[in-house]
């Protein structure tokens, strides 16, 4: 069945109205085998906030996420991700999607009665192992005293603590087959492909997701390390593109390592410097400045591996570690 | 009827789902009573570029709209709007709001055969004269040979030929009663309010509506001219607040009026600068950062008078002209 | 044979040589009745370092400011400049100026044994109350353990925290007779003037000086507030106006009084940003570009009244508290 | 006889005062075998404005560079360079300099007529065919009617035109011995050395200089593709890194190679991007930041093999013909 029949069999899929059922990607949860260090980053150099800390994790933030945690940061023994999580646009949006996810016959988790920062959440998983999860009734962050912000239309003060990024942008997971991986958040979720990596093979080498106005919320690219449910990054965005500049000294000064950039991917055209937190884990400072996907149907671009040949927007080459590199490790024999 | 009981009688309004049948804020048509001078002024200095010019009106666009134009630049004999154009989501989503529409009682101008840049659209009016029309066939931009850009994503190169906005972002309408207005907006488009002044009067001072993830595509402030359907300005988007500081100087050599900025709104934290062109109509570049309205169930913001009087974000008074300059000049006597 | 006669009567001024006895401005000490508030503001929320501290003054400095500090706030019971100091160029640079300012007639306060900061230094004082001191014998900074830049061509590690400026910039002192004051400057200093504002009534409203190839780093404007020996304000410099833009935010977000900007100069350009300390000394980020002073015969930029007129670079009308306020305040009648 | 001693017997060098009898880089002349080619990018792309064009070359200047021409570009059968042209700061200056290089022992040219931008020159070159020419008297710029700036103290308009840098800023040299170019640098002109690579074979691999407050206007780097006189890059400064920034965007939108960059120097800590220009001559737009050289007993800063393995600033990996690309080509077997 194809893409086009599964979706909307009397039209092709780009004149069908975009699925709004999910609003937007809403957290990340992240597996660290050094969390007094990747806490410390994530605080101090990275510049997320702590909205609360229990045995097991830590729930932080950007300055301007609306809900109580967009990371959370879990004591593991190794690296790579929990679960990724949506919020649904209302309660009846939530069911449809479950609906959906129950018909598709997708790994299914169930319900769980929720976390700190949310009510009861539906979970499910990809072909790949990833756990994902869509929830609606969510705990609004409540800035305490000391971080009330002067404005009252962003959610907590501008603190200016490390590198300040405004809020969660996207993550990047690794599967085996892209495509496949296309028609779970297609179907699932209900995602658009706002563009592709399309390789001389036949195989689909990286899809970019949008479900809302945002260029991408969630990246794909093909896993080449031998591992499964493997993350490659997640992302926070900055207001600027001078912000991810400054980050870079920062990161420098703190002994980060820094793998790439700062540059502008060809791919979506974003700005770009990618990280390692101490347990290894990839995080990336991007700057899409005005960009949004607003044509309700945009055909998705198609980069061919003669495009990829030419290296980032100003022709930088990918490093070879960006190909490599997940977490956790890939088991080695 | 209070707004609740007429957008979802069954629940409060933040709890229901956002509206999508409208896509996005798609174009505006400006009148100019200096024509060439107000070209001149939008292709070489505002870097606006000129997709197509018949007898009455040139058809004008930023470097990533997608579309055929998001300017409409009509000759006329006063200055201020001709209409306002939203493109919907799909053929059906537009059928809704043409319903809806007619059921809402606002005047209705009907459907027209379309224009240069798109197919048949339909017409109506607020209650202050200003046109609207929501369409769904519309015309791409295809990038003639010296225009196509290095990266296949962007609608056209990047030329950097004076301020260069990306696109489109939003228009300021003024109006007589703005509560009235924004029940317009709820009605006949599905638009949200983002933000919004409560004046110590009970009135609203302006409102800000979205109908997408942008912060805001349109905001009304109460008209304290005299005039019936003005416009308070016409905005696009920049990818850095440095490209305003950069526009700064460019207005500044070309003898551009500049009426205030850049700075920083409190409302929205936009980073702005707002100039007059040649004929009079106000024009602004906008930078929101990595800001986005994620939440489905976001509530408004409100203002009230005692917030205003601190000025914008970072302390300037606003300028008089600010409140009472519109297009076209209100008439005297 | 002072530097006005050799500079004015026998040849033109702009055809001599610029004299390079003095290599720049090295510190300001300001006095503060708020030490406590105005130490945690310029460590805090302005990015300056703590050095050293001693019972009456904290010796602060940017994270590139070479010298051991570039401000000492010192605990007083009013507002203001305790003195101004340049380092010479050499020992016996440093001669040639003791001698010429011997040669001068001006008050002379002799030889200091020198302080935390450098060694034996020579003070002087302007016909308006201004202590001036000369040395060159410095204390080079030298970064403890964790202040170690990871780049070993900057003096501190760029540490992020505030608005971060990178080094001293220049000062602002008020004076009854500018005129007067630029004698000064050119027969103690053999400073330079650069642009300069010339009245109607023929006095001189501001004059602007330098000693290298900066586009000033001392400026002198009318008093107009009745006190004598008063600062205008202290001014560091920031790599980018981003930096300046982002500050702006952070003054906000720690309640600090934002008087006016960020906006544009149009005297010498710089884009800028005032703020008062906690005591009310008036200081400023601000931010020259790329532009330097090369040209050894530069000839003053003169501004007349009516090119003041039109306010800043990009129209922003001069605040009030910019003409009368300076520190200390001056005594009321 | 070591540097010390040829400098200043008596004292160490860095005791000694600085020399000021040469005042600033002022032009360099560059040779094109693809002069229209060459000319069309450096006036549209580049965004250099042409002051004069004879039948050999063209004239051309940055906006605010104050003398006629910074970039004399000539017709010639091959790349590289003609000349390299610094100003003296006086007419007395320029005598005590051309004393100082006639008993240098380096080979003269003797007295030129001067040339469109400036009066009577005197050229001499280094031990590796580089000439030089050092002069006083200058033509200033003067902005025709369409030029001239909105802020008198600029020397033309801002005309945003292409990537539009400020002013010249500086050009590297490549030498088969650092080390005696950096004895001709001093010698001749009295420059300082503010960085360098100190090879573990003992050589210099790449020397900085500096005549003023500039960190450098002088690099030279050791030639390792065999030829002679050879350029490796000329630069100009812009305001900000974001003026870097879109400037990439322009050289990928004009099919400009982009060589390597944006990205910032470990030495000196610049934020560079180099291109080549149609007939292949390397140029840059850098930007410094507030940084500047303020202490007149700056010592050098040195950098070891193992500093430099670890890349630019921001660790990306010298690309590599970086390291051998340089104009003209040299010549092969």
């Amino acid at each position: 069945m194809s893409v086009a029949e599964r979706h909307s069999p009397a039209e092709p899929p780009s004149r069908a109205e975009p699925c709004h059922d999910i609003a937007h990607l809403a957290h990340v949860e992240m597996y660290t085998d050094r969390y007094e260090e990747s806490l410390r980053f994530f605080t101090e150099v990275y510049g997320l906030t702590l909205t609360a800390e229990d045995a097991g994790s830590a729930y932080l933030r950007a300055f301007d996420d609306y809900e109580f945690h967009s990371l959370k940061l879990t004591r593991h023994d190794t690296t790579g991700i929990g679960h990724v999580a949506y919020r649904a646009s209302s309660e009846a949006a939530l069911q449809r999607r479950v609906k959906a996810i129950e018909a598709s016959g997708y790994r299914i988790h169930g319900w769980t009665a929720g976390d700190l920062g949310h009510g009861r959440a539906f979970r499910f998983e990809d072909p790949f192992g990833h756990v994902f999860e869509i929830y609606f009734d969510t705990h609004r962050y409540a800035a305490p005293a000391g971080q009330k912000a002067a404005l009252k239309n962003i959610a907590q003060r501008y603190h200016g603590r490390g590198a300040c990024p405004r809020r969660l942008d996207h993550l990047n997971l690794l599967a085996s087959d892209v495509r496949e991986f296309r028609r779970f958040m297609e179907t699932c979720l209900g995602s658009r492909v706002t563009e592709m990596i399309q390789l001389d093979n036949g195989r689909i080498g990286g899809c970019w997701f949008t479900i809302n106005n945002k260029t991408y919320d969630l990246a794909c690219t093909e896993e080449h390390g031998g591992g499964t449910g493997r993350l490659h990054h997640v992302t926070y965005a900055t207001d600027q593109r001078e912000d991810i500049l400054r980050a870079a000294d920062i990161f420098l000064e703190n002994g980060v390592h820094i793998e790439t950039g700062p540059h502008k991917h060809a791919i979506q055209g974003t700005f770009f410097l990618y990280v390692w937190e101490p347990a290894g884990n990839r995080v990336e400072l991007a700057n899409a400045g005005a960009r949004l996907i607003l044509a309700p149907d945009w055909e998705p671009i198609v980069w061919t591996e003669t495009d990829r040949k030419k290296g980032q927007a100003w022709g930088l080459k990918t490093i070879e570690t960006f190909h490599t590199h997940g977490t956790p490790p890939a088991k080695k024999g």
